[in-house]
């Protein structure tokens, strides 16, 4: 499992405050954090960027290029945030992402062909609702896919988010239930290996004992990774969390197990 | 998952003293300690048993079933102790197990159909060796379950353990990612949801760092479980195991999460 930190984002107040204010001070030190804890590729989540979209996105791919070669996940819906962003990168970026609704399909997947980057596809209705029923999931995988193709991108530059439901949605294990099932599914369905990420953090939004959403978000990692997940965006500076992570890969990948690695 | 203790075992000191000196006190403390900490099922391991085997299984048996209604799986390879321990069964009973080693074949499948109980078949070699490659072990559930019908028993007394490896094996990682994917196959493979078992505290035997296979274990249950495990053998008495395995399986198997549970 490749991980990717989730920790660059505007819900968190001091990367909100750094944007507000322009001081890239931060935002590196908090990139070479994340660095530091091992982590193989960085989420830049700007939010929706309702003011000077461009300024900011450019603003934070600076800051975080200044201190670091890592990929970058360019997660924002805004379209002219995304070309700026891209249009400056020097990391390799990935777009995050893109969706059925009509307006990812309009102004977000034509940004993957002209910049020819890899771009994260969400399991998400065209109205970007979570899919009640498995049998949506692999449609909207085919659906997608099929947009991508019409697009005139390869296969290889296709990530596909399932999108990990809160626990305490209203049916949100069974969801989760079906996210492992179609991650299981995905390459032998779309006929290639084709990759998938999963935000781990999502599982435990909204309220809750830490001990037990440290718990869940464990196991169902676990989970997730022996289901073949490719990224896991978590958060980087929750070391327990890392640890179990690398555990999951070294169950999942190593020839030869030794404790001392 | 349904929890099984594996803590009554020769291997512990303090069974291995109360079995030498025919004292019930320690082992009717430790069955209640385990009861207490929510197990479902409790393993007898009484080992070889090479001297007075019928005495020694009716002593356990007796001081188990003294204090709990639990079921019982009664984990030796002598069949005089096995026929003994069945003979005064009160509780229900699991006879853990046979193999396709002739012995086991001759002396111990015999006695589930005798005694009308489930047995549970290790996916071993009929030497005894864990098998190499995964077409073996299917071949070697096949087998088992043509083994059991040719005793007359039904499907349903079947249990398989895939016999997790431990992970400094040489090919520990390997194998035990077979065992993951036979568990997985299992039920469309014998055409009935046959039941599993694997033995988690396998996994981390001999040398090793205590906080890395806490979270081997942790990780590892949570694939088994993922990929459909019945019953996982494990040290009752390790709270944060416990607490993993009751996660596990309100991930996969509640309609309705809550916090509070």
């Amino acid at each position: 499992m490749i991980l990717v930190a989730d920790n660059l984002t505007i819900t968190n107040p001091v990367v909100a405050r750094a944007v507000d204010t322009m001081d890239p001070g931060p935002i590196r030190n908090l990139v070479v954090q994340c660095e530091e804890a091992g982590v193989d590729a960085i989420d830049i989540n700007p939010g929706p960027l309702s003011k000077n979209p461009k300024e900011k996105m450019i603003f934070l791919m600076d800051a975080v290029q200044s201190v670091t070669k890592l990929p970058l996940f360019l997660d924002t819906t805004n379209h002219e945030a995304l070309s700026a962003g891209l249009e400056i990168r020097r990391n390799p970026v990935v777009i995050n992402g893109f969706s059925l609704e009509p307006a990812k399909l309009e102004r977000i997947l034509p940004l993957a062909k002209e910049y020819d980057v890899d771009i994260i596809g969400y399991l998400l209705t065209s109205t970007g609702c979570v899919p009640a029923r498995e049998d949506d999931l692999v449609q909207i995988a085919l659906d997608l896919y099929r947009e991508l193709k019409k697009a005139g991108l390869d296969d290889t530059r296709l990530i596909i988010d399932p999108v990990v439901a809160p626990l305490i949605w209203q049916n949100g294990t069974a969801h989760n239930r079906q996210v492992l099932s179609v991650i299981r599914i995905l390459p032998e369905l779309l006929g290639f290996p084709v990759r998938t990420i999963a935000g781990i953090s999502n599982l435990t939004s909204g309220p809750g004992p830490a001990g037990k959403k440290r718990l869940a978000e464990q196991s169902f990692m676990a989970m997730l990774a022996a289901a073949g997940l490719t990224f896991g965006l978590l958060n980087i500076l929750r070391p327990e969390l890392i640890s179990s992570a690398r555990m999951c890969s070294r169950l999942l990948n190593s020839d030869v197990f030794s404790w001392a690695e």
